[in-house]
């Protein structure tokens, strides 16, 4: 039986991770900087591999994988990241990859995930449980399912994002993650508690879909319909049991943005830092932003979690 | 009487610029790299403060101003980034900036410069002779003309960006850098030489206005008209005294690139590497990829050189 993963699994996946996930940048804008009185810190996941985080979490887990599991090969369903981050996993460990993901990803994603060689399995996330599809999927095919966000293994390697943060610039008083399943936000959680306890730790959800913030708050998993939002890599409906229960150990608190914030967070980005960051990845900056917290004079870290948009999609929505 | 830079002072300019200039992070792209056969060290400049690499030599060339000239203030004449370039390092150094702009300069460039706190005088790049205007407009001000690429100063300056890329990646065999008045160019080829004796040096100028090229073939500085290129930050009429000399001695060759190659570049640059590079920026990566050197197994430094350029103008060429 899986258990909670701790700090010592996320130090473990940064050892397996070196040589192939990127160490990507963290940026400073003095423009933010003034405009909110802080210091801020900005952990570019948008300039990992695939394009976001998501690569850190399936290469920890399917490097984990045994003889046999390889041979199957590896199933997973995704909104988008995910499915990239398998398949460029499986292919880099010489594996069989195959991806159920919604009709509606966006288009980018479907071709970067065709084009790193997995099988794409398309479905539709407004009538289908997508959890059920892919449990029956992996029994027939003899492949080991690894879902999206509520796995020891993922979540220990997204964890490695906040700690290479951590490792870069020290301590901080406030770090902010977006939230969708949790992975993301269980991982950072893991490496704030133990190498910088005093931070805050808040995660961002789209205001459209506040499951984590109901969780939190009512002491268990709340299930919602799929959020409409621009945040496509947060239409989740609910919290993993992994994730919650790292959530509601280690996470202060849960903010929402709203998907106006979340494009003015994305212009921000593209003028003022020259970098394309997807509405997701914009949530965490939104919050900081937005949600009222005073960060006058604090050192603050903020997770930009990728940037695999549409580049129509991003002209339209930014420029 | 000025002379011509060398490494010491490239190096001098390094430890003014501490703590001042941002150390720009080096990107890796596995595509790139897989495209080209070779491993692709992207210097990005584009993160650099005010978006470019020019505040490198303006913040170098401003903080050696004795007190006299720091009360009397600054003139510059720009197509733009060394105009925000100098507007903010005069701010940071408090001391009054005026500066030269072109009237078809992008709207984004002027605001910026006018954000910085400078005042900007307009002028018609196509009718009127900008250095004989900068050179009346000082000597009636009792302001101080730095030049955007043939000063000293100016060239030690943009070389801190090559030296940064050097430390960071070791000896390259092949460095490609943007050119417009050979500052970048100058300072890059002096870094090299220092740090990277073998490394091939090639300035890449846009394919209308390849002045830069002839002033190497022939042995002596050509003159050209304005050229039409969408590589704003290129469009000089002549090598510097200074850069010429440099160029002559320590560059390898200058190649070109069509507009049609920068925008395949930009887009390149926003779809797989999630970041927002001005035309004058895809120069060196879009040379990379068409001038037809043999590449293969080398270790290559592309240094992108900023990336401003109006949101809806780079949705309307990438998007």
């Amino acid at each position: 039986m899986a258990s909670i993963p701790t700090y010592e699994d996320v130090a473990a996946a940064a050892g397996r991770l070196l040589g192939h996930a990127h160490r990507t940048p963290v940026l400073r804008s003095s423009t933010a900087d003034s405009r909110l009185g802080a210091q801020l810190h900005f952990k570019c996941e948008n300039f990992q591999r695939m394009g976001a985080f998501k690569f850190r979490g399936a290469y920890n887990a399917l490097s984990r994988f045994s003889a046999g599991q390889r041979r199957g090969g590896v199933l997973a369903f995704s909104s988008g990241n995910h499915a990239q981050a398998i398949a460029l996993s499986a292919r880099l460990l010489q594996m069989p990859a195959a991806i159920l993901m919604p009709l509606d990803a966006p288009a980018s994603k479907v071709e970067a995930t065709i084009g790193y060689g997995a099988e794409v399995i398309q479905y539709d996330r407004y009538t289908q449980d997508r959890e059920a599809l892919a449990e029956r999927l992996a029994s027939e095919r003899g492949m080991t399912l690894i879902p999206p966000y509520d796995h020891p293994d993922v979540i220990a390697g997204q964890g490695t994002a906040a700690k290479e943060l951590f490792e870069e610039v020290g301590e901080l008083d406030a770090l902010f993650v977006c939230l969708g399943g949790g992975g993301l936000l269980g991982g950072s959680a893991l490496a704030a508690r133990a190498l910088s306890p005093r931070c805050k730790v808040y995660g961002v959800e789209p205001e459209a879909g506040n499951d984590g913030q109901q969780s939190l708050r009512l002491g268990r998993i709340v299930d919602i319909a799929t959020p409409r939002t621009i945040a496509d890599g947060a239409q989740t409906q609910h919290l993993g049991k992994f994730t919650f229960e790292i959530i509601r150990r280690d996470v202060d608190d849960i903010l929402t943005a709203s998907d106006e914030q979340l494009v003015e967070a994305m212009r921000f980005f593209a003028e003022r830092m020259k970098m394309i960051v997807e509405p997701t990845g914009c949530l965490s900056f939104a919050a900081a932003c937005h949600a009222g917290l005073q960060l006058r004079g604090k050192r603050v870290g903020i997770l930009v979690s990728g940037g695999n948009v549409d580049l129509k999609r991003f002209a339209a929505l930014a420029g």
